[in-house]
């Protein structure tokens, strides 16, 4: 793969998905209940028409890749290059019509984050990274993505998907980062992430992530001069319990607090 | 005032305020803190600029009239026909760059809502609503808005823009009608009270609300088949305790829940 042909390359994946998912934004088609007996759990005939149009175009392509997906599951995962993929990240925001969700777009290289792109079709915005360096193109231009300073949990705006999503200890630990912080937004989904590493906001927590939740954006918000990790400070790949900073002072001070706070 | 020069005429004030605030959407500038010693309240050189320019074309278009602005105060509001803005409605949206904020601009006549309009200025969208009638125009089309049936709160998906604003019995209360519905949505401002006019959400319950964080959104909710009011099932203009729905079983079901549960 070449850069030129690799950045072609996904630009046509986030297109292809963008082009499956829109015509079932703001409509009542497909909302579906994957959750069982136990709370809902959204999913729409869109996070499918999404991801096996990503999943076809991979193959296509790339026939020796692998492949990890919220929708269709994994397939050749000890592969050098792994795509990880999640059509509509931030479901919830999708079946309301807010345009925060995303189509993520991830691609792992031994394992490690190497590129990502979240695109928001609605929007028409995407933003990219590989690590070193982030961006983000739309109707209103394209602008190279920087994290802001941000020295002292005082001064830090907070985002989380929403406050129900944390329980027990962890419940506890959110919130005395929360009354730490200088103010709380919830309900970003994949955008929170975004607009950290464009310098609007300083802190991300969540919790419950699957690796499709979180690949794509690692790239995006250490190429836009961000830390991302584990609630103890590792690689936040694998999901589960996620913070991410703009700066490393507050990420820091961060999990200090989330770790003597909680259980 | 003919109904061709006054929607020409909001379509006006809406492309004045959105020329005023966009300059600072994503950018570091002239955030302030109005809060004094208490919590964050969020305010910006934007707030400040939307709301001039759309004064100064009011006053010099219709002099008669009354205008209740968000950051410049009341001014002739006994006057028939009266002016309700808000700049921009979700300035913690805003400053954290989600587009899910919105410029609200309101015109009460006999102290009724008669006419609103929401306009998203990234995005691009407006929505109108005479109390009669609501649309939706934005770079995906133009479209009317319906709100859609939902005959039980079991199955109603509720949205508020953050649960840290109730506290007391209304805390209480809230939580008691987020058990009991489907599932919740945070973070939408204006924007969620915008997608149950086009049957995206159910139920938008919040308090401590302005006159000018909701009139607009009256006559665009009542256009679009909704209901709302405030919690005893009052007029909603003057703000407070606000609940709106899409459908008037579970505006009546929601209103009984939140009475018997809270304080």
């Amino acid at each position: 793969m070449t850069a030129v042909d690799f950045e072609g390359f996904v630009e046509r994946l986030a297109t292809v998905a963008g082009e499956a998912v829109m015509p079932f934004f703001r409509t009542m088609i497909g909302v579906e209940d994957k959750g069982g007996l136990g709370k809902f759990d959204p999913v729409t005939a869109a996070d499918r028409a999404g991801e096996s149009a990503m999943r076809q175009l991979i193959k296509s392509t790339f026939p020796g890749h692998g492949i990890v997906g919220e929708e269709f599951g994994s397939e050749n995962e000890s592969a050098e290059y792994v795509w990880v993929l999640d059509p509509i990240d931030g479901t919830r925001g999708f079946i309301t019509g807010l345009p925060t969700w995303g189509t993520l777009i991830g691609l792992l290289k031994g394992g490690v984050p190497v590129y990502g792109t979240m695109s928001q079709p609605f929007t028409k915005e995407r933003f990219f990274g590989d690590g070193g360096s982030a961006r983000c193109r739309g109707p209103h231009g394209e602008r190279k993505l920087r994290t802001r300073a941000c020295a002292r949990l005082e001064d830090a705006t907070l985002s989380s998907t929403s406050p129900r999503l944390f329980s027990g200890g962890d419940l506890v630990a959110f919130e005395a980062l929360e009354d730490r912080t200088r103010h709380t937004r919830f309900g970003g989904d994949c955008y929170a992430y975004c607009m950290l590493a464009a310098g609007q906001i300083d802190l991300v927590v969540e919790v419950g992530l699957k690796p499709y939740d979180i690949v794509a954006l690692i790239p995006v918000i250490e190429g836009a001069g961000g830390v991302i990790t584990d609630w103890e400070g590792g690689p936040a790949a694998a999901g589960g319990r996620v913070i991410a900073a703009g700066d490393r002072r507050i990420h820091a001070a961060a999990m200090d607090l989330l770790r003597s706070a909680g259980a």
